[in-house]
């Protein structure tokens, strides 16, 4: 292993410690969702039970609608994180992201800590590497690659300007990205998303990417995890360190990120993810024009220290809600739910 | 006594305990009363002492617009709070409900704890039963029973979808309630109401239950005893007790739902429930479009512990704020309270 | 001294004990000028020391727009407050309020209390008395006594209909008082004005004052010293005690209370009094339609516990804080301070 | 050293040790840009490397859009603070103001305090007189020689009417100033400009200044460093501390008066200061209107205690802020930054 995968893979665990145990959650900016607030239907004219989850999701029906966030790979114990996630995905039914791919992409040593589908054989896996790559010798033979190792059934690209600003060894030349997305889109043989990795991507850029041939989005807003903070964790710099305090209130939140884009923009498939706590806020989010719901943090603890079946009472858990949710406004179906006007903007 | 009947009057028990020793306040939401304040009258023009509670309900002349709301009945011990309330109902001229009659409609042995006309000879009493049991065997045939065993003035069906849905052992099928409900609305000899729980009722559901030929409606709006934390302490399963957390902002207020609700319908009488906490807050109620105002978990310690002096001076004090409210803004009579353009938005 | 009188006293002594050691703020109304603030003028070209505090009150000049409120008399120990007060009066130019005068109606024995003219010779002093009496026995005579016992330049109606409520000995029948009102107002050698003692006037109860004869008003609004406060403490009553807490919003705040009488009425003289905080909170008054402002109970700790001096001390501490605030925006007198345009209602 | 002087030194000293060691942040104001928020742009199209902070002031191209604000002088530790913030100022190319010249116009002993162009040779300097000199004596002449001790590129006079009146020994006559400073900055060889010390500016009043000639403007507005509470720690006069507490909320915040002033005029260079706390806030200003964004206290520390190397890294530290600011919103250059529509208010 050379001095570069060393690093690297030094960053994925620390990554993973500080996000199991430090205060990560963003402080100034709240996802949004909490402005917004279901009208109950006290006649919901539905049977508990009848409520049906399903949706389409890339073209194919789906039993859910929810994703386990890009979150990890590339180390034995990322391996073990992902393989949980993966036999609880399949499980439930519901779809998969894998953390960044680079370190598997140029060391074949560590590709398995990617390769899950064996657990997961018949849910959307989705592989993961950063779009600024594109500026540092990356392009569609790479992505070829990601897809590859990971059997996946899509590519997403991540946005992650800020946390390579606050990175002390950050590839921060985000010039001239967008053709070289679109290159890579064209190519491809799977759908090739972008997602950001928490500070949220707005309607103007959504067009942007929908007009380069990006098939899906993941718009991985503000209110949850925040990598500013996360970077400042590990930072040995004092003054990136001290920068970070002036950046607590960054980010479009996940709510007004989700509501530009599904007003800028005809992607068939959206995602929202970026501190969903629960049900309820999923249930939101799919009013609101998520076709996806995200989870990335929630689920890490169960992930990281206990074994699938924490993991899947998790699952179970946010469904629950969601369920619950629907049956509050009467809602038996994905569909019946998305066309609701039982969701209001709390009045201040 | 079999099996079936022993767990509901554990529940019944489970419910009493709770809501008098635990935190069943609902948390994130409010009754919204405190958007609205009075605008004080320096020069009222009226005598204290001549200012007139008197009011109609149910067609008929009444000495206040107060109801002692539906909460109990099917133990030993809820038969001594049923009659305590009784006696100071009568005593004070207040409506009095009853909790749901379930128990009592299965099993004769239990019927007693809800015949309580004997202490209240005058005044309305409200049979009450679970709307949601016509998916479950009932129908005419028992809501005739339960008024027979009250001998009751009018019943009252009980909507509670969420409290169902977060109860392990809860009837939640709520499909196609509302032809049957429209039934026995036209079958019984009494006016047959509609009311909720906690989590209110709508202006667009309250004008189903209208064309469905109810007769009156309890908001029983959100922002008082929330009926999934009760059921929280109830809970022996992990996941409904987490997920009650995410449900902490459910339902609408009942100063929302009252405004709905007279907005939309032309019922002859609504009942504001849910959170009142006071005289004033009854007042606002009933400038907002409230007939009567409903009392439920604040009167329970003194019902619960205590004997009917206890209740009565309860009663006596909300009465003595209503007065002092009506004073405050010169209004001598409950149609000049509804008449009042002195209730004012409060402007943040 | 008979038994009515001993209870007059007592009540007397109770309220300023209680207003000196009690939390008698209101907790829930505030006074609304913290909703204002002034614009700065960098560039105010005037001479600090040329700023000018004279005004016109009751068509006369006046020193300052400023007065003693209304508080007490009836005992030895409010004549020596009153004494007190009234020399830092003379000393500062501020017209002077005495608390009500029916003790000294109707006992010739404390009629020196509120005499405290020679140490006030030059200001105007205002004669007190509760406009409720005339429903118990009160007329023009009981006015003219009060007025002569005082020397007074002005007698002063106050309207307390919540304090006479929560006070169990209250006088509560406030039916037709507004033609007694104008007799008085007709027949009275000296001005006749009417307040409230810390619930506010509105708009359309001034047109009404005004219509009636009355030729100035203290708003006297909520924000301040509240009475039902005050009267629970006095309170052996449970009832009472409790239900004060009903009424912590209640009244109408003093800003807002002032512009509405501004905007409905077209009285001479408005005075603004109600929880006023200082110079600035003053000019903020003026700015908004108050001719003179009148400070009550933060002037009562120098009144009863110190000498003259100290109340000096508090006067002049509350002029500079007027200057300064004029100085801020560039007023060099009283008229220029009502004609700004630098007052701002904050935003939310 | 003659009475004055001596009392002139002493006051320079406790501005400085109260300024490091007591709370004289503006409690009730803040500057109003935390009201405002960067919308995040996930595909920035940059190179953070290429970023490129370079401006225009005074008519000549600068490395930088930063001041140091005017702050000391006078005595020798206010040299050490100024030779300090000099070198730092020249190694990071950030204009440098000085703190009040009066002193050294009227004490050749002391004109050192203010000659630190050897430390700066090439950035902007500016001298700094008080406006209200000219009311006392003040002209052209002490104008030119300030401009002379410090080898100033400019000079700019304050405004500092609440200092002054807060201030026992204050110079308050800011009587017809206007037509005085018309005059100086029709003499002067250098650009005059104007500033206020933490009250802010507004739109009215640099209109008028604008029209004397005034070439540039610091609006130096409220929400950081409040002379009233300096001056307060320093007074032995009771009233006038107590009433500071009344003028806690007094001020033009900087972002309200940067938007009034950029409104209202067409000053070719505006500075912003008044509670910058970072790069981010400096970003915000830059797209509200400001040309150069000033800094004082939050250097004062690293300026007082210890060397030039710890004042750098503050400065680097708030330009890393600006740059990363940029970066978020894809703003390459200072005159993108300023075009752009991704600052939004922050809806309540
Ligand atoms: C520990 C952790 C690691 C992550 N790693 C990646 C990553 O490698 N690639 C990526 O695209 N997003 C990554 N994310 C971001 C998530 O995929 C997702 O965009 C984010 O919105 C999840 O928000 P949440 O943690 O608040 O639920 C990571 C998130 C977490 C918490
Ligand atoms: C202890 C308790 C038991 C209750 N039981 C019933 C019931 O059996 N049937 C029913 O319709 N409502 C029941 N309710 C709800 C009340 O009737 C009413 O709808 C509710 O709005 C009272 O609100 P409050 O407790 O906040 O005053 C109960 C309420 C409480 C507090
Ligand atoms: C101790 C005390 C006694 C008062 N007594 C009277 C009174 O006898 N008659 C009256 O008209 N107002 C009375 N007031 C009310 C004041 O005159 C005035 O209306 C009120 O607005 C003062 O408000 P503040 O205490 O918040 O400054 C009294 C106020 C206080 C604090
Ligand atoms: C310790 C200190 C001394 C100051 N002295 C002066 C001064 O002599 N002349 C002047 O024009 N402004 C003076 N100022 C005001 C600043 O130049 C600037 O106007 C102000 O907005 C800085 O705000 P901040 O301290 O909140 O960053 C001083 C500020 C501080 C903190």
């Amino acid at each position: 292993m050379d001095e570069k995968q060393n690093l690297t893979e030094k960053r994925k665990t620390e990554h993973i410690d500080i996000a199991l145990n430090k205060e990560v959650q963003s402080r100034n900016v709240t996802t949004g969702f909490e402005r917004y607030s279901f009208k109950h239907n006290a006649l919901p004219e539905i049977n508990f039970r009848d409520i049906d989850l399903s949706t389409a999701f890339m073209k194919k029906g789906r039993r859910t609608p929810f994703l386990i966030s890009s979150m990890t790979g590339g180390t034995e114990r990322a391996y073990q994180i992902n393989r949980r996630l993966a036999m609880a995905a399949e499980k439930m039914g519901w779809a998969m992201g894998l953390g960044s791919m680079r370190a598997a992409v140029e060391n074949e040593g560590v590709a398995y800590t990617f390769n899950i589908r064996k657990y997961a054989p018949t849910v959307p896996i989705i592989a993961n590497l950063g779009a600024v790559q594109f500026n540092y010798g990356y392009g569609t033979k790479e992505c070829l690659r990601a897809v590859e190792i990971a059997e996946a059934d899509a590519l997403v690209l991540h946005l992650n300007s800020m946390q390579e600003a606050f990175q002390p060894e950050g590839d921060t030349n985000f010039s001239e990205l967008l053709p070289k997305i679109e290159e890579v889109a064209a190519s491809l043989p799977v759908p090739v998303g972008v997602k950001e990795v928490g500070m949220g991507i707005d309607g103007e850029t959504a067009k942007k990417l929908r007009e380069a041939g990006i098939q899906f989005l993941d718009v991985a807003g503000a209110g949850g995890t925040s990598w500013i903070q996360v970077e400042k964790y590990r930072s040995k710099n004092k003054m990136r360190e001290q920068a970070a305090e002036a950046f607590q209130q960054w980010g479009l939140s996940t709510a007004d990120a989700l509501i530009e884009v599904r007003k800028e923009t005809a992607f068939e498939n959206i995602i929202a993810s970026g501190g969903m706590k629960n049900g309820v806020d999923a249930a939101k989010a799919l009013v609101l024009g998520a076709d996806v719901v995200g989870f990335g943090r929630s689920l890490l603890p169960a992930a990281a220290d206990q074994d699938e079946v924490a993991i899947i009472s998790k699952l179970e858990q946010i469904e629950f809600e969601l369920r619950a949710a629907m049956f509050g406004i009467g809602a038996g179906t994905i569909s019946d739910l998305k066309a609701t006007n039982r969701l209001l903007k709390i009045e201040n």
